[in-house]
């Protein structure tokens, strides 16, 4: 069989088959980024006028990009509904940007670690990932002038808010700084942004693209972490240099985003009760995640070190003494416990052994406890055999 | 801007653009390929449970690829469960195929005319497009030959049930020979059959899949026909050794298909309920067919040959004397009538003019009179004025 060549660099999504291994019930799943079940909130269907099931238009619904666009603009940032694309999940964001960008040894600059779907989506379409350390309070700075000097990517992709999976939040001085660079060097920016909205603490930042004052941009997020992943309605924004490629892409990737979806997301999308929603989201995973502390430390504290997250789903543990934690997987799984291994996440995974990415939001209070007591055995199991 | 080499390819969807001009109400559109308003069926949401809102799995909602399979089955489409990959609508079946099969100078081989936003996924990828004209049972069998001898496609994409544009059913001896042809060259089938069960006589015939005995396939359908184009529910089935790859191209490209329009579709596949629904539909497009079909024959019966249509939505005119009628877009919206031009339908759009898509599910039969005389007047003036 002739497949493309592309197909040589097909991943399967090592998250989504431990996924499917930790759905047995007695598992305890540190792996997912799955919306706690509890917090889906209860949607009512019974307006939705008939005249949606027909096709509808490429760009998405007329009201939901202008609703979108409000809310973005509230954030800082600069836009007109004229340039938001709704996008089934924002994963279709790193489809389409990947189309739009990158042939086979294009390079791109991202972070070290960085988002894994993202990772597999841009190396499936060649990318050459030029990699900048990620520190407490975001990249490198020396190393992003450094590789903007020494290379030209055709696009940067950050994660600024609270980083799947590194949890790092960007200080202001380094959005202030990151959007400095890439306008000095002219470098498109895509923002992704889909855990601003769970944040546990006063503080956040505007986004990056409402510093730039050159550079082409995408600005990207979605509804799924914060409203109902089923729906798979997420969105862009992008510069009008930009737009009209991105919604051509969209059209050949599948004509439109599901328009009962995009229905349901505008009944939500800036309303009172979507911000009371957004509350009690907060105020539920604030205190999964000091629960989550309050575990780890009892069992992780002499094997690993970690920033506590202010936002997000996850924490990230550093080993103290670093081994390939994908060779955990199996003896964690044995002990019904599930969680992400941290090599996934680099571009070079050999090179970066040690992480752990710990999801706090899925496993019960009660039970998380006994699941970190596991994991902990599994870690303290195999640097004794080393 | 770096853009990827593939931008270059990326055209703008020439029917989109014309469906979006024809949205005023005041024009009578034969352009589009839209179900009829009123037989879009009444949907019950109310017992769809809230689980459904939580992430899902890329292949599908499980006893929603059960039922697909069993409907397969029925048409005679060996295949089980675990071969159904459900999508966001069958363009998405386009995009991963052309992800799976194509780089720049890929040969593939197609029908003369074939369905455009096919070509312009499979042209973004690179594709060099083997064409094989289609005659009113279907391919020129000799050309298919003399293609498969002279070239090595990755697949042949057919649409062999009331392809759209040329509403062609292929017949029962060339289903057969086309199997045996790609057994003997052992070439890939696509095979896109959106229009099944919108037939209007008695016969029908068994999809080419199911008469392979050698060849891989992937065989594609919706529910954007039949049921709702809004939910974005399309499905592919194929071989065992096509489908992990095409799973891990629906990871990449959307994580998975929205769950609600997947649960929809199960409340109606394979049901009762469904098959009444389908013949309602059925004898509401033929009498629109008929309908149309009159009003042709006064007045375009001078103007143009076609043949009347078994399925589908559309008649496929062929001038008696042929002229770029994309010439006659302009003119005929100034009339508001919006049409199809057949062009765009070719690889080689300038090397086959004459030729006309007309929809007749959309238009009204008290407008379809008015809305046709006035196309023929276009086309008598453009003709005239030569």
């Amino acid at each position: 069989m002739a497949f493309s060549e592309r197909v040589a660099r097909l991943k399967s999504s090592l998250i989504r088959e431990i996924l499917a291994a930790a759905q047995r019930p007695e598992v305890m799943s540190f792996a997912g980024g799955l919306p706690a079940e509890p917090m889906l909130p209860k949607v009512d269907w019974s307006g939705m006028p008939a005249g949606i099931s027909q096709y509808g238009m490429s760009e998405g619904e007329p009201e939901l990009r202008e609703r979108i666009a409000a809310e973005a603009r509230l954030l800082g940032v600069p836009c007109e509904a004229s340039q938001v694309l709704v996008v089934s999940g924002s994963q279709q964001t790193l489809d389409l940007a990947s189309k739009l960008f990158i042939d086979p040894g294009t390079e791109i600059l991202v972070e070290a670690p960085t988002y894994l779907a993202a990772l597999q989506s841009f190396q499936l379409f060649g990318a050459d990932c030029i990699t900048v350390p990620q520190e407490a309070d975001g990249p490198d700075l020396e190393a992003l002038r450094e590789r903007l000097q020494q290379h030209k990517p055709a696009f940067a992709y950050l994660i600024p808010t609270f980083q799947n999976p590194s949890a790092v939040r960007y200080s202001e001085a380094k959005r202030d700084a990151v959007a400095t660079l890439l306008d000095e060097f002219n470098v498109t920016l895509i923002e992704d942004e889909p855990y601003r909205d769970l944040v546990f603490d006063a503080g956040s930042a505007t986004p990056i693209v409402s510093r730039l004052k050159r550079a082409s941009w995408i600005y990207t997020g979605t509804m799924s972490k914060t409203l109902l992943p089923g729906l798979r309605v997420g969105y862009l924004i992008a510069t009008p240099d930009l737009f009209p490629h991105l919604l051509r892409l969209k059209q050949s990737a599948d004509l439109h985003t599901n328009r009962i979806g995009q229905w349901q997301a505008l009944q939500w999308l800036g309303t009172e009760q979507y911000h009371a929603h957004l509350a009690e989201l907060r105020d539920f995973y604030r205190q999964r995640r000091d629960a989550m502390q309050a575990a780890l430390e009892e069992h992780f504290s002499d094997l690993a070190d970690w920033q506590v997250p202010q936002g997000g789903l996850f924490f990230w543990l550093t080993l103290k003494q670093p081994l390939d934690t994908r060779s955990l997987l199996q003896p964690a799984m044995a002990q019904n416990v599930a969680f992400m291994p941290g090599e996934p996440f680099f571009t070079e995974p050999d090179a970066n052994p040690g992480y752990l990415r710990l999801n706090f939001s899925h496993v019960e209070p009660a039970r998380l406890g006994e699941g970190l007591r596991r994991l902990a055995a599994v870690v303290r199991e195999a640097q004794g055999s080393k």
